[in-house]
């Protein structure tokens, strides 16, 4: 069942090792199959390392429930379903602890788009969510989706052009259009952290140009995008 | 005599390299069986590369005397034997000089809790000791034990659900069920140090909403854990 | 057409690789001939793993026009042209979102020449451009070359004793007499922007005595030079 | 002719670039036989991919003269000079431009010994030199080992217990009993400069008790040492 899908989440997770995203069974990738309605995701606290295809596990996009696999799947697969429910465009989502959006999570910022690597990517600030209240700790992680849900709808941000978000004191969230670009995402977010952390450092009052956000952003994206080879 | 669990203790030294936790030879891993009342440590300033499982030497708990071992047990072995009779509830002990948590011990601060990452692993600030006196100098490592101790019953900090300590000036120490358990706080230990520094570098007023660090910690600890796989 | 040219640019695109730095396709090599004026350059988005030496992009220096390769040539190709047009005696251009240097870039400042690393293979600063105007943005890379040429003319920097130039908000560009010499420039300017970032956070009103940096300077340039090997 | 101190400058030179304290060709390290008044050093501005043993110079340390060798001995080669004729306990030296110490020296500052790390190998803190004046710039390399001296000799700092130095603007030196032992301290002041940078960053005002740094320096020096396993 969803073998390719399965395959390709996996490989996904393997990704997110190979880019240094991950320390130990902290991160997870999930992709969708949007026809039948049935989301994979890596298991809950499984080693990369012995990790296989076939432990990947099976859940319904509207209930929640496990379909398939004998593994318990992500404890943060409810969030991803929110996501999944909301953002109908998305087609994977992928959270990690990687270290310099997750110190931007715990600072509590937004990650102001302050150069062209970000604006490339993400056309907004990769903003960062609220705190959560009593209530909403109660189904955590059902809960984390809906605060980012809060802050995309609060501030008009459009969830494809700024592909991902920082779930305060927490770590990132980024999506795609499938688990794939969903890791490249996380790359990028990990790297423009990064830069944001040492160009803040070097001056704190750093801005960008508005214009150049449209320039940058509008090589990559839209109907004049004219960065990479023409798609056959 | 022992040979299980210098077996363990040796490939939890080797852990500390595979996680770049140690430069040289500082750093140490010890075990303890609580039934024979002996404690197994890595001898004192010897090469990671060429020491074997056979070069662990064996203490006695009460008294500190070496039992069998042909070297000299490490250097810190009468600071673990202070903490193995204090925290009855542990089976073996980090220490290192891990870049950023020796640097936070170096600065003299606690590391406060401020993400979930240290959230899930411990409950409150990993706590930096006090100075020392001048006449705890003179038996300096079983002192070092001596302060870890007064801070913990200072502050009323459970030594369980906070499994790692900064010695002011020096480098952390962590603890854990068994020798794997220690070296896996030590590598959550130095990753959350590292983030800390980065987050304070953005935002020095940051803090972490009290119920989202019992939300967390609850999630991995407790009667009512659902994260990984259940244990059969 | 140009193989052997080819073969220098191909090489010194994986040497940014090899030096880290580059992350997935984001950064680019160009090589020139100046007695039959083309330049062959790196395509645009191809990926560093497939690519190959026939991959190469020729291009025109006078009309920007490709003169060989199925491929579309780097989009900041326009860029590297301006460049190749005003500065006559390079024969090599490279350009990276490498970590530090293009940190500095968004933190709109140039690095300050502190050290002697710098005052080696950096005679001044290394500059940073003004931000662009709203009419600039229109045949954006062509002009990003024309903010540079602006700033090294407004400050009377000799381009070839400076030979790099951090475009504000993007990223660095260097150059050098031939492909490798820009790889190598691009390598001293990153390690140079991340030990000033250190020594500006330690002292952030360090300088250097300008004394030293002509002293350095013409240790390596110029008809005094006395390090290395004489070449032959 | 001295093939055995030609093999270990070699292999001290080699590991300098396997502890990632080099870039390109960016260190040397040097090692002297006391009683034939000679020195061995590496050759100015050789790959360290393609060096052999042979390659490395000898050079008179009375006079400055190359002894034996075809290639130009390494520029710093009268720094080395300066300090073998006026530390006569010590038998090589390393210099470096390694990415934190350099950091350092580019900060004009002093490294403090905060943390038992440093206090272990570093008695005080690691100096950095006074500016040059314009005089000492005529024979520069000479100079730098005069400032050098210089700074030692104004604080009255033990050139044994203290085996480092920052030039101011340049970058660190390190001695020790042999190029081995130069080679380690290099690397320990590099972790020393790394963990510092942190430390102030998270608490500027951080110091450390006097008493412990006698207390760690004794554990490793002097009649009273007690680190490590006894020497047969």
């Amino acid at each position: 069942m969803l073998e390719e899908l399965k395959e390709k989440v996996f490989k996904a997770n393997l990704d997110l090792v190979k880019h240094h995203l991950v320390l130990f069974t902290w991160g997870n990738v999930s992709g969708i199959d949007r026809e039948k309605g049935l989301v994979v995701i890596k298991p809950s606290g499984v080693n990369y390392d012995t990790m296989k295809a076939s432990d990947m596990v099976v859940v319904d996009l509207a209930t929640g429930k496990v379909v398939e696999g004998d593994l318990n799947p992500s404890s943060d697969t409810p969030t991803h379903l929110v996501l999944y429910r909301h953002f109908p465009e998305i087609g994977g989502i992928v959270h990690t602890h990687s270290t310099y959006a997750t110190a931007w999570a715990q600072a509590g910022k937004d990650i102001p788009n302050i150069g062209t690597t970000h604006a490339d990517y993400f056309h907004d600030a990769i903003p960062c969510t609220a705190d959560m209240t009593k209530d909403q700790m109660d189904e955590y992680e059902y809960n984390t989706g809906i605060v980012i849900l809060n802050r995309f709808k609060k501030d008009h941000i459009n969830y494809v052009h700024t592909p991902g978000v920082l779930v305060k004191n927490h770590g990132p969230f980024t999506w795609g259009k499938d688990p794939d670009e969903a890791v490249y995402h996380a790359v990028v977010g990990e790297q423009v952290a990064k830069m944001a952390f040492i160009s803040f450092s070097v001056n704190p009052n750093t801005t960008m140009n508005p214009l150049l956000i449209e320039k940058h952003f509008s090589r990559k994206h839209g109907p004049h995008a004219y960065y990479g080879q023409k798609k056959k």
